[in-house]
This record gives C-alpha cells, sequence and structure tokens, in this order.
C-alpha cells in the first residue's frame, strides 16, 4: 500500500464517495489509487473551477465533503474562485492538491509556486504533507478540519514522493461534534428582547433555512410580530408552497438600510450581522441601525432550527403555523422578460427541484414567485465570485440522482464555467440549465449609472456589453454534447421547459430576452 | 481628476496602450477613466484567464506590458494560472485589481479576501494603494518593476475609494534601465572554456532565441564546435529558413540526461541550469552531469545576443554563419496523424506569422519540420499551467495586427481557456485555431504508463479521456462567433489552412486526430 492508497482509504471510512477532479502528472498516484478505492467516484471535469464548485453543491446537499483533484499552484488557482464561494457558504469540501515530490521543490522547476499563499485565502485548513507514512493521517485531520463546527474548505497539498513512497494503512477518523446548541440564556434573553420589542427583525441564515428552520421562524413570528428575513445570499435554503416565505434582505444597501432602519431589536439565527456588499461613497458598511440591540441567537455553524424552536416555545407559539396559501401561477404566454421567464420556472418546476440560481439580475421574476413553486431547494451565490452556477448545479445533481436540477444561470456569470455542460453531458446529470441571455453584465450597468455615469462612453460601453457577437449558448451546449434550444416567447420556454423536465439527462434553454 | 484617471494618464505616458479587462463593481471608476483616456484600448475577456494570458502574449510580442483589470481576489484567482506562465515567461505585465474602499474591508463583505496573499506567488511585485493622491506614483513603481530588468510581473491592488478620491495628475515615470552585458571576463572565461572542450554544451533561452541571439550562437558553433540546445520551454523564439536551427533539450528527463551526459562544459545563453520538469523515482532534478563545469554568460533578462557575439568575436567566428538550406514541404496527402498535422501547418504557414504552440503531444510534427518553414516566432508554455495557447494568440494578435497568428492548440488545454474564441470574434483577430484533437489528456496516458500501470483501471481511465462525449469544438467555435469547421485528412486541413489565411479575422480548424 501506498500512501495515495491509504489517504482514499481513510477519506472512504469518513464517508467521502465523490471526487471532482483535473489531475495533472503529479496526481498520478491518486488517480492510480482510485482504481484501487472504488467506493470513491471519480467526476472528471475540463477545468478546475468546474471541480471546486460541483464539490461546493455536492456539499451543500449532503452536509459531506466532497474530494476535489488539482494540479499544484496553478490548478488550484484555477479552481479557487468557487473555493471562494465554498468558504463563504460553509461548505465542507476536502481540496487533494498534488505538489512536486519534496525534493524536487527546490529545482525550481516551471510549475513551482507558493500553494500555501494560494491555498490559505480560500481555506479553513491547509496542511503540507512531509511523508508517505503520515499522509493518512493527514486525510484524517482534513476530514475533521471539514467537518467538525465551524467546518468548511480543508486543502491538504500532497507532494508526489506522499503519493507513491509506502504506507503502513488507513488511520482512523475522529466523529464529528454536532452543532452546538443555544444556551439557556440566551434563548431567554432573545425571547424577552423579541416579547419588548414593536419593531424586532429576525434575520435567518445557514440552518435557519431548511425547512425545520423556516417552520420554527414562522412560530417566533406569530408569538412575537417581529418582522423576519433570509440573509441576500443564502448557500442553500429550502422553499416552495407549503413553506413559510420570508423577504430577503435587499442587495443593495439603501433599500436593506430601510428595510432594517426602525428595528431597536436584531436577532440573528444563522446569519451574519449584515453589511454592504460593496462600499459606496456616503453609505455605512453595516446596514442595522446603530442603536438596534443585537442578539446572536444562533451563529451560522450552530443549530438554528432547534434555537428558534425553543425561543418560540417560551413565546408560547402555537406548535405549527400554516403558512399561507399560494397560487401556483399559470404558464405564461407572450413576449419573454424577466417577469415571464420567472412565472415560467415557477409554472413548470418539478417537485423537489434544486434551483441553482446565478441569475443575477435576471433573477427577480424567480424570486417574486417562487413561493408558489412545489418545495424545492435553492442554492444561490455565497461569495460573489461569479460562475458559481453550472458548476455547483453539476454537484448537486451528482448528489442528489432522485432530484431534478434546474440551473438558472445568466450568461455572463455563466460564461466563467461554461466547460461545466461537458461534465452534465458525460455523466448523464439530470439538469436543466436556462440562460437568461441579456448580452450583458447588466449588473455593471446599474452599478455605472449608480456611479453616476449616465452616459457611458465607448470604453465603458464596450467593457459592459456582450452582444458583439452575440454567445450563441445553444449551439455552444450543443458543442459540449447537451441537446439544446434558444426560445424567444414564453410559449416556446413554457414548451422547452415541460420538455426538458420529462427527460433523464441535461439540457439547456437559452432564454432570449 | 480622480485616482483612476490620473493612473491612467501615468501609464500612458509610460507607454501602456491596451488593457485586457474584466472588471466588475469595483472597477466601475477604472472603467469609467479608460473614456477619459482613450489613448488605452479596451479589450473585454469572459473569463480572467483570458486577460491574463492576452497580456502576456501582448507583452512578449512588444516587450511592453498590457494591462489587466480584475475583480477582487477571485477575479484574479482565475488570472493566476496565465500569470504563472508570464511570470515564468518573464513578461512585462500590469495587473490592476480593485478592492473594496479602503474603510469597507474590516466589514468582511462576501467578495472580501487576502488578495496579497494570492498575488505574491505569481507576481514579482505587488502593491496596495492607500489613497488616490498616492495612486499615479504606485503606477509608475508598477511599470518600473513590470520593464525595469528583470521585470516581471507587477500587481496593483487598488481600493475603489482611491479610484474615486481626487489626484493633482499624473506622477512621473522613470526610464528602465537596458538589459546587462555580460562583462569581458566572463566573455573571456566562456570563449576559454569552450576552445578548451571537446563535448560543451551552449544551451540558449530567452534573448538568445531571436534571430540576432541565434544567428549569434551559430557563430559560437561555428567556432568552437559545440553542441547547441534551446530551452525546452521558451516564452518566445524566432526560427524558420534562412534562420539557424537548433535541438530543443528534450523534455522527458531521461532523454535530457542523456543529450547532456558527455558534456564537461555547460555554457547557459539566457537560458537557466536545466531541471527536470517533474520529480521521477531514481532520476535527479537537475540535468546536467555533475562533473561539467558551468558557465553562465548570460541570465534570462540580459542582453544574451550581444554576449553570444563577443564570445564568437573572440574564438575568431565568421561573421555569419548560413543555415543549412531546407526545403519546405508539400502539402501532405491522406491520414491525419501528428506527422501530417505538423507538415501540413509548415507547407501552409504564412511569411512572419506569430505561432502560439500550445499543442502538447501532437506538436512533434511541427517541431520537427518548422525549420523549413518561412521565417516566424513562436511562442510556448513556459510555466506549464495549460490553457495558455488560446489566450495568449489573443494578446499576440492585438499586439501585431500585420502578422497573422496561428493557434496551435490541443484539445484538453484549450478547454481551459475556451472563452478566448469570443475576444477573438468580437475584435476581429486574425487568428487561425488549428485544434488538435485527440480525445484525451494524452499526456497524462503517457504519465500513468511511466509510473508503471500499463493497464489504467476505469477510474483511471476516466480520468485521463475527453473522449465521452466528443468535444465539438467546430460547433462550440461556430457558438462564439466563429467560422469553423472539422477536417478529417491531410487534403481537408490544407485546404481548410489555406482558406483561414487567406481571409481576414478568426477560425477555427478541429483537425480530427
Amino acid at each position: 500500500m501506498n500512501g495515495a492508497q491509504a489517504l482514499l482509504e481513510t477519506l472512504v471510512a469518513g464517508g467521502v464517495d465523490t471526487c471532482f477532479a483535473n489531475p495533472g502528472t503529479t496526481e498520478m498516484q491518486l488517480v492510480a489509487a482510485l482504481d484501487d478505492v472504488p467506493a470513491i467516484r471519480p467526476v472528471l471535469s475540463l477545468f478546475e473551477g468546474v471541480c471546486t464548485g460541483a464539490a461546493d453543491g455536492y456539499g451543500r446537499i449532503t452536509g459531506r465533503p466532497a474530494l476535489t483533484v488539482m494540479h499544484l499552484g496553478p490548478g488550484l488557482a484555477n479552481g479557487l474562485a468557487n473555493l471562494h464561494n465554498a468558504r463563504r457558504a460553509r461548505t465542507p469540501l476536502i481540496n487533494l492538491v498534488g505538489d512536486h515530490a519534496t525534493w524536487h521543490r527546490n529545482a525550481d522547476a516551471p510549475l513551482t509556486s507558493d500553494i500555501v499563499s494560494l491555498a490559505t485565502p480560500m481555506s479553513n485548513w491547509v496542511r503540507e504533507a512531509t511523508s508517505a507514512q503520515g499522509l493518512a493521517a493527514d486525510g484524517a485531520a482534513a476530514l475533521t478540519a471539514a467537518l467538525q463546527p465551524p467546518g468548511g474548505i480543508a486543502t491538504l497539498i500532497i507532494p508526489q514522493d506522499c503519493q507513491w513512497d509506502p504506507a503502513t494503512g488507513p488511520a482512523s477518523i475522529a466523529q464529528p461534534a454536532a452543532p452546538s446548541l443555544a444556551s439557556a440564556g440566551t434563548i431567554e434573553t432573545t425571547a424577552q428582547a423579541l416579547q419588548n420589542s414593536q419593531t424586532a427583525v429576525l434575520l435567518l441564515g445557514a440552518s435557519a433555512l431548511t425547512e425545520a428552520g423556516l417552520r420554527a421562524a414562522a412560530r417566533v413570528q406569530a408569538a412575537s410580530n417581529c418582522r423576519v428575513y433570509i440573509e441576500t445570499f443564502a448557500a442553500r435554503r429550502d422553499g416552495g408552497a407549503g413553506l413559510p416565505n420570508f423577504d430577503r434582505l435587499p442587495y443593495f444597501p439603501e433599500p436593506a438600510i430601510e428595510a432594517l432602519g426602525d428595528a431597536d431589536t436584531l436577532v440573528l439565527a444563522g446569519a451574519l450581522d449584515p453589511v454592504s456588499f460593496f462600499g459606496y461613497p456616503d453609505l455605512p458598511s453595516r446596514l442595522a441601525p446603530e442603536t438596534a440591540s443585537l442578539h446572536l441567537l444562533a451563529a451560522p455553524p450552530d443549530n438554528a432550527a432547534a434555537a428558534l424552536n425553543a425561543v418560540a416555545d417560551l413565546l408560547g407559539a402555537p406548535g405549527d403555523v400554516a403558512p399561507p396559501l399560494t397560487e401556483r401561477p399559470s404558464s405564461p404566454t407572450g413576449k419573454l422578460d424577466v417577469t415571464s421567464l420567472g412565472q415560467a420556472l415557477v409554472a413548470h418546476l418539478p417537485e423537489n427541484a434544486i434551483v441553482v440560481n446565478e441569475a443575477a439580475t435576471s433573477a427577480a421574476g424567480f424570486d417574486a414567485l417562487s413561493a408558489a413553486a412545489p418545495p424545492h431547494t435553492v442554492l444561490g451565490l455565497t461569495g460573489g465570485a461569479i460562475g458559481q452556477g453550472l458548476p455547483t448545479a453539476v454537484g448537486a445533481a451528482v448528489a442528489a440522482p432522485d432530484r431534478q436540477v434546474l440551473a438558472f444561470q445568466a450568461d455572463g456569470s455563466g460564461m466563467y464555467t461554461v466547460q461545466s455542460l461537458w461534465t452534465m453531458a458525460r455523466e448523464a446529470l439530470d439538469v436543466t440549465v436556462v440562460i437568461a441571455a441579456n448580452n450583458a453584465y447588466r449588473i455593471l450597468q446599474v452599478e455605472l449609472h449608480r456611479s453616476g455615469i449616465d452616459e457611458p462612453g465607448p470604453s465603458a460601453r464596450s467593457l459592459t456589453d456582450l452582444g458583439n457577437p452575440r454567445l450563441d449558448w445553444a449551439t455552444i451546449a450543443q458543442g459540449f454534447g447537451l441537446p439544446a434550444s434558444r426560445v424567444g416567447s414564453a410559449e416556446e420556454l413554457s414548451a422547452a421547459l415541460e420538455r426538458s423536465f420529462a427527460e433523464p439527462g441535461p439540457s439547456l434553454i437559452e432564454a432570449a430576452l
């Protein structure tokens, strides 16, 4: 047994069953070892950003870490943007990054770089293996780092000799602790604060956005009359008919400040104290009023649903609060725009679907109506590093073969990791990709306007426009092996959605806005 | 005038005229300032790896830095792989990376990350701007860092408030020093060593691979009878009919060690002391025999051509050495394979073309015959971070609109930065892309074999195979706006090359191997 085999056997014992890989020469022993450890399914991608985004999607759905396999510093670098999102999503994830043999590093061969410096900003835990004998224990430590709350991104750098030298066997693994529960004192103080306030706001994030968390939040709201928001960019949230539905805290700071403006009490359940996504002149970073008292009921890694239920019990809330009945919209007709696009998606979404939403400025219609869709789970862009949607859809589909995945994707951001389409085709994943094709970096056009530039010159126009030439997404998808079509009306979109959801395997619909 | 405007005016005064951009909200003031500084041409890409690779190609051709504009840590991360290649190529290049306003960083908003930690491994110089008043001087320092020998990658991180706050005006810039010349003592010692050796090897790199450097090396060879090799991965080298032609030092360590094996003297002119690209069990990192005496005639940033000519003069070499006459091969016929592919490219290459060669295992036929092609310049993969070819072709074509560009590209590596095709179409660049489509990570299959795995199992096979589904490059290219075709015979390839070289603008030929 060599180091690579001992490592993979350790990881399997810890529940790892999937590896999103884009290997090179320094990972050949890991690749070979995968044939000795068939419990791990290897999924090849054509670009590392697909691997890391897929591992993020997999981890958000299963709660277990997938592996990535990447090639030295440059390979890791290609995966960092989606690791950034995964770190912000607090997804458990283990990166295996190959490196030159320990004795070859000083040669400064062309692919040499400072991998630790690259890995550290987007990892919660980084280690360089130093021997094959120790590699299995390094893997066990990576598992703990990924799963032990607060968990997150564990990056293990593995010189080639640590893969190919002999090892004695797998290492023993530790059971991760359960998420923390709020103390009785915190629950009591929070309940009192809510009871004594007429303007309290409850902000939900992380595990408060599961079905259990949302129902608990509805109980708290019923008993205290607080306003409830969900965090602006949630890693994962359940939604749809039969579930309580709360507004997202707005993206831009002005409406977010307005939403929170009169609150004397802010209770955080799984959410962070909200800050502006970007800094703007004359606006603060922090969005809540300075005068509001802050109550941290549950940090993001904690069990927010249990904490909310405990508060609700103290407040004497009913055992369950029936959410308002919602009527599912019918198939829209006529012009395709952001509104009819969202309506069509809600009208045709299958039961228990996973919606990966990176539709950016085209998401408003869906967001407004999705409470009326059948129950579903939404995975969002957490770190603002665009190019997250398509890879995350890959990972979600691998994680949940019994659920249909809708990748609702803006055209500009979709291009960063377009190679995802090939992995969808290769693995026959049940993903329906809907491209909201507005042929622009629309958010940047909005931001130019916010900067006071109402008439951009030719340079600024050219750097925010994607229309010359128009990206022909349907043709590109066909080149990657997906059935694909372009639709220009709401009726065409509805027909294409029905077809795609009825058939197994991936397909792409380019919705021309 | 704001900081962004003062910065761009400073850079223009330093010779900057091109900006490869993929901006976001934190770069909006830079984008807007481009309209006030029309001397800088903005070139939009759909992915940051295209920006950095294009700036690398631009810098290799012009010797001047292009700008990139990228979006905080994740945007820079997407560009790092090709910055790694550019750093190894010693290309002058300036990255402008936007960041949150200085007062917004502590809020840890979703896009916040440690940009310095990310930038450092792939940069020769990193600075965080701290004020709008100082930003122009930061830009002048970046210019110096990029151009002053040894030069290289300068990364300037620019918080938003340093862009939008007022500034007084551009900063003054320093003239970079000329490349160093070897001392008289070094020249004399080197000449003596060559004269006294029967087995000396002269290894050429960097500026020794210009036409002047190659002619100087031929003079040294004629007067000393040394063997001459060129470095395995050259950033830029001139070649073709009428120029001296030397073998590349082989890629794999065994044949490289054999090539150098009996040398008692190794002279480095612009090249580094050669090391194995990867470490292998029982093989050394350093390729030259320990017993050979090492003579550093010129470091990579030095003027190697002048040093070689000085040595040749001392050795009493003739003023010019006529290279052997080469006969240009005719158009091949029949089966398309690596040999006929190379023959067709050499048979049809236009005069003075730039060849961006990332064809990997499919390059052998071209490499063997290219001395018989019309004079041309080859840009190679320097750092081993694949996905360099298509972006570098973009930058080379922007830099030299009067030269045709051939992007000779392997399919696996081409996929990493496939978004380059769109920028080629958008800017109507005169690039002929030839995809060597073998539907595999062939080099990894070779490496598995080298690791002793002659019969890979299903996991290793699946992680090195690109055939399921086959990537339809011609269709993908059409989706990005390029005319494209797929050819399956040598005759079809020749006809497609003739057509493409005759017509302006980009096109893609998928050569099915």
